[in-house]
C-alpha cells in the first residue's frame, strides 16, 4: 500500500469502525466530507490587502488592459480567459511573440487559495503579478518602468488609481499593480454544488456524485486533494508509483520543484492543484498532455496510488468532480469598459 | 471650395433659406440632424438572417471561442475586444503566430450597417467570417475542415449547431458557423445619447455636444460621415486635398481599394468609417496611425476638406462625437462559459 492510500485509509478508518457499511450512509459521509473538505470563504481577501470597491475595480480594468504587454496585444485574459473559466484551454500557453509558457495555464479563479504556480515560485497572486511584469513571455516589457510608462498614456487610469489607493502620495506604482489586480483576483470564489452539500443540503449532489465522493474518499485522493480548494495546499511528487510522463505520453520531462529550491527531493515535485472548476479546465496536469478529466482521473490513481479504476469508478469520480464547478463570478464574467486611448504604436 | 464641402454646403443651405442664424436654433438643428442621420434599429437582422436565440447564442460563444484557430490561442475576441468596444487598440492587428494584420482593426459593433472592412473586400460580416477562417493572418487555417475537426472535438458544441440551425441535416458546417457568428454580431447596436437626442429629446445632448454637432455638419463632415451609422456606407479617397500620409505623419502608404478593384480611380480609395464609439477606439484610421481622437477630427478637415481647424472648434466637434458613445451591449459585455474540452495540444 502507497503511503498515500495509507493516509487516506487511516482517515476513512476514523469514520468507520462502527460498520463496515457505514461508508454508505448518506449522512456519514456528509459528516467525512466536512471533516475532509470546507466550504469556500466569501472572498479571499486579507487584512493587509482589503478589497475595496476601487481596489477590486482597477484590478478588473487592468487584467482585461492588453496595452500594457510588450506588443499591447495580450492581457491577463489571454491565458485567464472567463469563458474558459480561467485558463486558456492550451497544454502549455503561447506568451508574448509567440514565446512558449513551460506549463500549463492554472485557473485564476479561487487561486488565492492555493499555492501560486505549479512549482511554488511565487509567493502569492500579488507576487505573480509582479513577476509576470518583467517575465520575457508574460508581458515581455524590460522593466516596472515601461508597464507604468503605458498606463500614464491613458488618461482614464491616474484618477482609477487615485481612488483605489488614496493615501498614497504616487498611486501609479507598480506594487499598486499588484495590489489591484491581487484584490480583483481574491474576490474570484465559485461556490459550487459541493459547497451547498458542505453546509448540509445532501441532495445538492446527486446519488452518482455521492457515490462518485465516496470512491473519491475511500480510493485515496483525499490525501492531496483536501480542503478548501479540493488540493492546492501542498507539495508532492507527480510519480509516485511509475513516472508520470510514461503513464501520459508526454513529450516533457518536466523535473518540477527542484527547479526552484535545488533540494534533490523536490525532483519531479509540484503543488497539488484544486480540483474546483476541473471539469471545466480541460486540458490537464502541469504540461496539459491529458485531454479528457476521465483520462485524468485514472493516470492519478496509477501514477499516485498504484491502482486500475474501472471506468465506472472514473466515471463516478468525474460525476463527483463535476459538483465542483460553480458559477462564473460576475466580476469576471462581464467586462468593463476600458478607459480609451492608445499605446504607441508597435511597428 | 472641394466638392465635399460644396455638398456639404447645399445640405445646410437647404435648413438655413430663411434667416443666416437659424442653424443656432436647436429646434432648426435637430431637424436639421433628424435629415441627416437616423437612429439605430433595434437590431441588424434582415429576412434571410434571422437572429434566433439559438443562433445568437452559439455565435456570442463561438466568437468568444480561441481553440480553432491555428494554434488555438486566439478567438475574434483578440482583435475585437468587447473591453476596447470591438477593437484591440493597435495601430494595426497583431495575427496567429505573430503575423501583422496590414490594417487597424474595425469595431464589430454597429458593423452589419457598413461597408465590411476598409477596402470593401468582405460582402457582409458573414462572408467576413468565412475568410477569416482560412486566411493565414487571422485563423490560420489552411482550410474549412481544420475548423470543423477543432470543433467536433468539442462534445459540447453539436447540440448547439443543431439547436441553432433545427433544419439542417448537418449543422456543422463552415457556413452556418458565419451565420451564427453574423447573427451575433448584428444584435450589436449601440444607442447612444445622440439617437436619444434624433428621437427628440434635445438635451439629451449637452449645450456643447451641440454647438459641436452644428460644427460637424457646417464644416462638411457630413458630406461623408451621414446616415444611421454617422458614415460606413460609401467609399472615399482619403486624402482629397493633400496625401494623408504626409498629415499623419505615416509611414504606411496604401493603395487602399484599387487593389481589390484593380480600378485606377479606387487608388488610396477607402470605405468611410462609421463614427458610432469614435471616441472608445482610438487609434485612428486604416492604418491606426494617429492616437488622439482631436487630432484625428483636424486631419480630416485638413486632407479631406482643406480647413484648418480651430483647437476649439476640432474639441466642439470631439464633444460632438463623444455623445456617438452607447453602452457596451449585454451580450457582449457579459462573457459565455464555452463547452469545455481541450483541442490537440499544439507543439
Amino acid at each position: 500500500m502507497s503511503r498515500l492510500r495509507w493516509i487516506a485509509a487511516s482517515v476513512v478508518a476514523a469514520f468507520a469502525t462502527a460498520s463496515p457499511a457505514a461508508a454508505a450512509d448518506d449522512t456519514l459521509l456528509l459528516k467525512q466530507a466536512q471533516q475532509l473538505f470546507k466550504m469556500l470563504p466569501k472572498d479571499m481577501g486579507t487584512p493587509d490587502l482589503p478589497l475595496t470597491t476601487a481596489r477590486v475595480e482597477l484590478g478588473r480594468i487592468l487584467f482585461f488592459d492588453p496595452r500594457f504587454t510588450i506588443d499591447a496585444n495580450m492581457s491577463c485574459t489571454t491565458c485567464h480567459q472567463p469563458a474558459l473559466y480561467g485558463t486558456d484551454g492550451l497544454a502549455t500557453s503561447i506568451g508574448v511573440q509567440q514565446r512558449p509558457h513551460p506549463r500549463n495555464a492554472p485557473t485564476i479563479l479561487n487561486s488565492a487559495l492555493s499555492i501560486t504556480h505549479w512549482r511554488g515560485d511565487r509567493d502569492s497572486v500579488e507576487d505573480q503579478v509582479i513577476k509576470a511584469m518583467t517575465s520575457p513571455i508574460t508581458f515581455g516589457q524590460p522593466n516596472e518602468k515601461a508597464v507604468l510608462d503605458r498606463l500614464a498614456r491613458i488618461p482614464g487610469y491616474a484618477p482609477l488609481f487615485k481612488a483605489a489607493f488614496p493615501d498614497d502620495a504616487a498611486a501609479m506604482t507598480a506594487q499598486n499593480i499588484a495590489k489591484a489586480i491581487g484584490a480583483f483576483e481574491r474576490t474570484l470564489v465559485t461556490p459550487s454544488p459541493f459547497d451547498a452539500y458542505l453546509a448540509g443540503n445532501i441532495s445538492a449532489l446527486s446519488p452518482t456524485a455521492r457515490v462518485g465522493l465516496e470512491k473519491f474518499i475511500n480510493t485515496g485522493c483525499i490525501a492531496c486533494h483536501e480542503g478548501v480548494g479540493v488540493g492546492g495546499t501542498m507539495y508532492r511528487k507527480f510519480g509516485v508509483m511509475e513516472d508520470y510522463w510514461k503513464a501520459t505520453g508526454s513529450q516533457i520531462i518536466d523535473k518540477g520543484r527542484v527547479d526552484v529550491t535545488k533540494a534533490p527531493d523536490d525532483l519531479y515535485v509540484f503543488r497539488v492543484p484544486s480540483l474546483r472548476n476541473v471539469a471545466m479546465t480541460a486540458p490537464y496536469f502541469h504540461d496539459g498532455w491529458v485531454a479528457a478529466l476521465h483520462d485524468a482521473v485514472r493516470v492519478m490513481a496509477r501514477v499516485q496510488l498504484g491502482l486500475t479504476l474501472t471506468d465506472a469508478d472514473a466515471r463516478d469520480i468525474v460525476t463527483f468532480l463535476d459538483s465542483l464547478t460553480g458559477e462564473l463570478p460576475a466580476k469576471f464574467g462581464t467586462i468593463p469598459a476600458l478607459p480609451p486611448g492608445a499605446v504607441p504604436p508597435v511597428k
